[in-house]
C-alpha cells in the first residue's frame, strides 16, 4: 500500500533524502520505519514542543524508537528559543492549537530546506484525510480543498510535503505499530481537548462499517474527480518575510510576529 | 421559512399556477397545505404507480387530504398505460427503483408542461437535501452536483423545478403534518428496502446534534460557495424523443423504451 502510494503520486525516488516529521505519535515511528525498511534515505525530525507533561514523553519515545531502529534523528527544541508551547500559551490569545500547528508547519518545511531535503514525509492516515476531507466539505472551504492531497508540490520556499500513509486506515497503522513495539500509550496534548476531527472520524466509521471501502473511495475519488474542480488560492501575493525570509503574505510571517510578540512580553 | 425559501430563490410568484407533486407522504401533503395558506395558486398531481399494499393507500390519503383542504387535485393512473410498477417489476431487470423514479419524473413534468403550469414543486425537506448532497460527495458525482439546488430553471422540455421546503428539517415537517392530521403511518413502499439514503440521514442527524445547525449550513454552503466549482454537463446533445417529443439524449426517451417493451412483453 505504502509502496504503491509513494510511485502513483510520484512522492519520491530512492535518490532523493526524505525528512520525516516525528510527533513520537504512532503513524510517524511507522511511517519512519516502513521508508526506510523500504529501501529509501529517511532521516527524522522531532519538535519539542515544551508542552508539559506530554512533550518529554513524546521526544524520549522518539529518541528511543530512533535509537533502537537506527534512524537519524534531529531534535529542535522550541523552549530555548523562547517558543514553548507552555510559554506561548501564557501570551497569546489565538487558540494555542493553531500556533502551534504554524510553527510546528514552519520549523518542519525550514529545516527540510535549510537541510537539504527534497520532501517532507508526514504520518497522516486515511482516517486522517478523509476526516479533514469532510470537515473541508461541511465548511466548503474551497482553498483547503483546492491544496488536500497526498503530495504537495515544492513551491518557492517551501519544500514538497507527501503522505506515504494515506491509503492506511488508522486501525492499519497501529497494528503496525503494535507489530513494531512502539509504546501507544502515549500522553494526549493537555492543550486540545476540543478537537472536533474525532467527530468526522467516528462518523467515517460508521459509514465504512456500513459500506466497506467508502473511506478509501471516497479519498481516491476526491483526488481523481472532486479536486480538479476546487481552484487554487494564487500565490502571487506572497513574499520573503524580512526577518527570516520564508514566503508570507503579511508583512512579517507567522513565527516571526510570534517571536516579536514573545519577545516584547519578556521586556515587561 | 417556507416563505424566506422562496423569496430568496425566486421559485414563483403569486400571479403563477404550481403543480404540487403529491405522493400521498407528509412532506409533500404539508407543502400543498403551506403554499395554498401562503396564498399561492396550487393544484395537486398524484401519480398512482400501481404498487401492492402501497399505492392504494398513497392515492387514498392524498385524496382524502385533498379533499378536506380543497386542493385541486389530478390523478395519473399507471396501470392503464401498463406502466403499473407491479407489471414493470416483473419484465424489466434494471433497479425498479431507477424505472420508477424515472417515470414520476417523466409524467409530473409532462403534466406540468401541458397543462400551462410555470412550475413544479416538489416536498423535498433539508434532511432529503443533505443526505443526497453528502451522497453525491461521497461518490464525487459532479454531473449530479452541479444539478442539486432548490430551483432547476426551466429548459427546453422541462419545466421549472422548485423545492420550498428545503430548509425546514424532516423533524418540522413531521410536526406540521401532524398539526394538520396527515396520517403518515402511510405504508413503506415494498420494493425499496435497501435505500442507502437512511444511512446518510442518520450520520447527518448524529452531527447535526453535535453541531447545531450543521445540516443548514453545509447545504446554504453548498449553494453559495461549494455548487459554481461544478461544472454543468452540456444539454446539447439532447433531441425531441421521436414517440412522445420529451427532450431525450437516446434515440427514444426512457418512458417510450419501458412502453415499448412493456408493449412488446404483452404480445409474447
Amino acid at each position: 500500500m505504502v509502496e504503491r502510494a509513494i510511485h502513483d503520486h510520484q512522492m519520491f525516488s530512492p535518490h532523493e533524502r526524505i525528512l520525516v516529521a516525528l510527533s513520537g505519535g504512532k503513524d510517524s515511528l511507522s511511517l519512519a520505519w516502513i521508508l526506510r525498511e523500504l529501501g529509501y534515505s529517511v532521516s527524522g525530525l522531532h519538535i519539542d514542543l515544551g508542552i508539559p507533561d506530554s512533550s518529554h514523553h513524546a521526544r524520549h519515545i522518539t529518541e528511543e524508537f530512533c535509537s533502537r531502529h537506527a534512524i537519524p534523528l534531529h531534535v529542535l527544541e522550541m523552549e530555548p528559543m523562547g517558543l514553548g508551547m507552555a510559554q506561548v500559551r501564557r501570551r497569546i490569545r489565538r487558540p494555542i492549537c493553531s500556533v502551534c500547528g504554524q510553527t510546528k508547519r514552519y520549523f518542519f518545511n525550514r529545516f527540510a530546506l535549510e537541510h537539504g531535503f527534497s520532501a517532507l514525509a508526514t504520518g497522516h492516515n486515511l482516517d486522517d484525510e478523509t476526516s479533514r476531507l469532510l470537515a473541508n466539505i461541511l465548511r466548503w472551504d474551497t482553498a483547503f480543498l483546492a491544496d488536500q492531497g497526498p503530495v504537495l508540490p515544492a513551491q518557492p520556499g517551501f519544500v514538497r510535503k507527501v503522505k506515504p500513509l494515506y491509503r492506511l486506515t488508522e486501525f492499519e497503522t497501529a497494528n503496525l505499530s503494535f507489530l513494531l513495539g512502539i509504546e501507544t500509550a502515549s500522553a494526549p496534548c493537555p492543550y486540545s481537548a476540543k478537537a472536533s476531527f474525532p467527530i468526522y472520524k467516528n462518523l467515517l466509521a460508521e459509514l465504512e462499517e456500513k459500506q466497506p471501502g467508502r473511506k478509501l473511495q471516497f479519498y481516491e475519488g476526491f483526488l481523481k474527480t472532486g479536486r480538479i474542480h476546487f481552484p487554487k488560492d494564487s500565490e502571487a501575493t506572497l513574499q520573503p518575510c524580512p526577518e527570516c525570509g520564508s514566503p508570507t503574505s503579511a508583512p512579517l510571517c507567522g513565527v516571526c510576529r510570534l517571536r516579536a510578540v514573545m519577545a516584547s512580553a519578556e521586556d515587561r
